[in-house]
């Protein structure tokens, strides 16, 4: 009977279902959000919202049990749990903010679907990768706040008062928002601010632009490459871990080889 | 008589006319939106647009007749089907959405013309492989909607008073036009609300980069694959539907395989 | 006497200085921009910039000498025509946006720095293979104005007024500019406008962003290409037409055609 | 006892030290932007950030004397010493520019960090590749800020008043932040300005796009081709310089002769 239960999370059937729940408790929290709603409707939400968070702990509960140590070592459990636990802590008061974090237990929706959970896996095995770019960046934003908040402090103190402010000015002229609205009321005042403005807006997206396309190109090989070692493993062909730079020069190698030993191959037919 | 009619849609003259006929009634649909215009040349105009229409009927009848439900199987059929059966509803009070959607049979040049036809479908070919990030950022943008509801609805009930609103508004943020304008009033009640508001822009631009880079680059390859296969079966070399990556692996593992026969091959001559 | 003369305009150090007049007419083209220059001075310039294109003339007429009718059948060489004959032209009047047109004549610079020429030969090459894709692009603005004009002249008829305002609102739409300024009072009177905006913005950046990368891309590896076939070309290697997926595809399948050669030399030294 | 001194500079730990040294050294200089500070804080940690410097220049110093001129033959070299040497010069009155200036201090992290160091180095790297595409873009700006000044000035001095301004207003334009609020007072007064602004538009954007992928996939391209020529390097591979393009193109040729080869061999066999 136990281990009947304990096998339950692997079964198809139940994580049909579990989908089911988590787009149901999605829905439910949606109808949540309306303001001035029935007194009785709201507490026969939460009622349901609860019900949805039972299911879970169940569900966590069986896993947790069936998997034991092993079930922390999947990083997606480790959301899963969180998610969950997150939503049992009391949410009254100061709380109100947890309370709203339930709303993630929504996310579990892209853990429960492995298509899904593939395009998260990716995005984050590129973030090693990504990281010597992201760390250029923060440097570059960083030194670049520190000077904007020295330079423009006096003259725009409503934008780069302080550094918090710089930094989220220096946000918005990375999005390029709005960031002629800044530039010029300063630049009346201090005509050559442009000098800062232009190579900061050139540098940063530029740099942006490459951990971005970093990420994603990254992200699009390596699910390009496990789908073709997926696709020859069904033929019995299996690929090696190389880069297709890498594969290449590996080949080119190998033919050179090849045209060697056939040249001694023919050369020793002819004197034999 | 009829096998002449019916054989007529196949013809190249025939289809050249009907994209003429497209490009004269996307004129007339051109000049009836002037407003006041003389009321005689409204009607004439109106009746242009009737005999084009009429010409699209007896052109699909005669498609559909020639085809029967072989018609259908075609999707740019069903499109040219719907496109001109919506035409003929009665367009009067209510239905003058339904009126407007005439302007739909301008799209029409685009199943038409056979290059226009192929970058639709490689753009719909992309749509499947893109599913799973669209679902990502759908999710995202559910939860990030009810949570952006939750917290900002009493404080700025204009952009994010309901659901839908916030919808709108996150839609606004992802496109990241004039966010700081709603932001910064945001963030003068509640300091904190950059916690929101930068992740989920990083988040979205990335997520949203990744869908359409996918959709961009597959369409782009798969475009890339046809040219070559057609360009090489003009010349008699067959192309396996591998993708390259699978394609260096399989050229790998062949070259290998070579090496070592020929290996094994000089080895038996320099003992025989 | 008259030889060497037709023979300047391919000396190096002749383009060299056909380049530092091109510069120095930029130069001069610059400081007539500036308002309330003394008279003397703008009429120093003016004879200055009238020198450089007497400069011109002579260099164009002694390569139209050179090279007669051969000379039209290079693209530059129409351009750099065309940008000296619009110079001549009378520049009194209503003529005056001809005599603007004259700063095109700096834009001979990119046709006298090779590898300037080679950035836009790229770009121009792009272009048939863009084609279909901008014409779906356009008839996507096409369809989508008429509509749009249908839709909103009434409501908001500074921007939606008649077609050619649409098209400049929908361009401004597609450059994601203030859109929600537009977009938002169009809904507080129309709330299912979002309906047309969000479908319109997202197709028209999907199908731009298709055509900017289709064109960047094609560019890009056409460059590659040539520069490889170049640096193979001094080696001694000629490099086939095809492109690299052609050129894995042939590799793969002449790679299988060894592999049987060998088996079946190696069955029959077997058997001899 | 000076060549242990000497050696500092190599060994980790010293790195490591410097690199805390650095960070410490932002903290700090992060710290003194804030506005109204305790007097005696301020001496402290001007005292700290001088600590810091003195510490760079001993390290520098060593640097100096262990490679003597080979040090000046590192870029990176070079930035750091210019960093140091900067603040050390005198930082009064109206040389409180070249005081903020130390800021840069905190760019030698990206120094210090080999792996940021690559980032830099692939960006640098991409760009002499990238110089005709800026050349060219530069130009269309030149030309474009010429005609838009002959054009504009008179009916929009703010934007258009001089050429510094116009150069101002079209990288605005470039960003497309705003350029419909700039675009439409214009076109009120000169309806047919729209025919420089969207060209202006299309063609920067599609120029610009060109440039920073251009740079990107280069600097990307690098990295991948230095990483598959370390990791081949341990297996014993040597990777020769070619691009992919011209690999593929090797490899073609080289499988077209052993076919060849193997054809006259069992031919040769064959009346052996």
């Amino acid at each position: 009977m136990l281990t009947t239960l304990l096998a339950l999370p692997e079964k198809p059937s139940f994580q049909r279902f579990i989908i089911g729940v988590i787009l149901f408790n999605a829905f439910i929290l949606g109808l949540l959000t309306i303001q001035g709603l029935n007194e009785n409707l709201v507490v026969l939400l939460e009622t349901l919202d609860a019900t949805c968070l039972g299911i879970f702990c169940v569900e966590l509960t069986l896993k947790l049990l069936g998997q034991r140590l092993k079930f922390f070592s999947d990083g997606w459990n480790i959301f899963d749990f969180l998610v969950v636990a997150v939503a049992l802590a009391p949410a009254t008061g100061s709380l109100a903010v947890l309370r709203a974090m339930r709303v993630f237990r929504v996310m579990r929706l892209v853990t429960s679907v492995p298509s899904m959970q593939r395009v998260l896996n990716g995005m984050f095995s590129a973030i090693p990768g990504a990281a010597s770019v992201a760390g250029v960046l923060l440097i570059i934003f960083y030194v670049s706040a520190i000077m904007a908040t020295n330079f423009f402090s006096e003259v725009d103190p409503a934008n780069f008062g302080h550094l918090g402010l710089t930094f989220f000015t220096l946000f918005q002229f990375l999005t390029m928002e709005g960031w002629p609205d800044i530039a010029r009321p300063v630049m009346e005042k201090m005509p050559y601010a442009w000098m800062f403005f232009i190579p900061f807006i050139l540098l940063t997206t530029l740099t942006t632009l490459n951990l971005l396309f970093g990420i994603i190109v990254d992200a699009m090989e390596s699910a390009k490459e496990e789908e073709a070692r997926d696709s020859l493993a069904g033929r019995g062909i299996s690929m090696s871990p190389e880069s297709n730079e890498m594969r290449l020069a590996i080949i080119e190698q190998e033919v050179r080889g090849i045209r060697g030993k056939i040249a001694a191959l023919s050369e020793r037919i002819d004197r034999g």
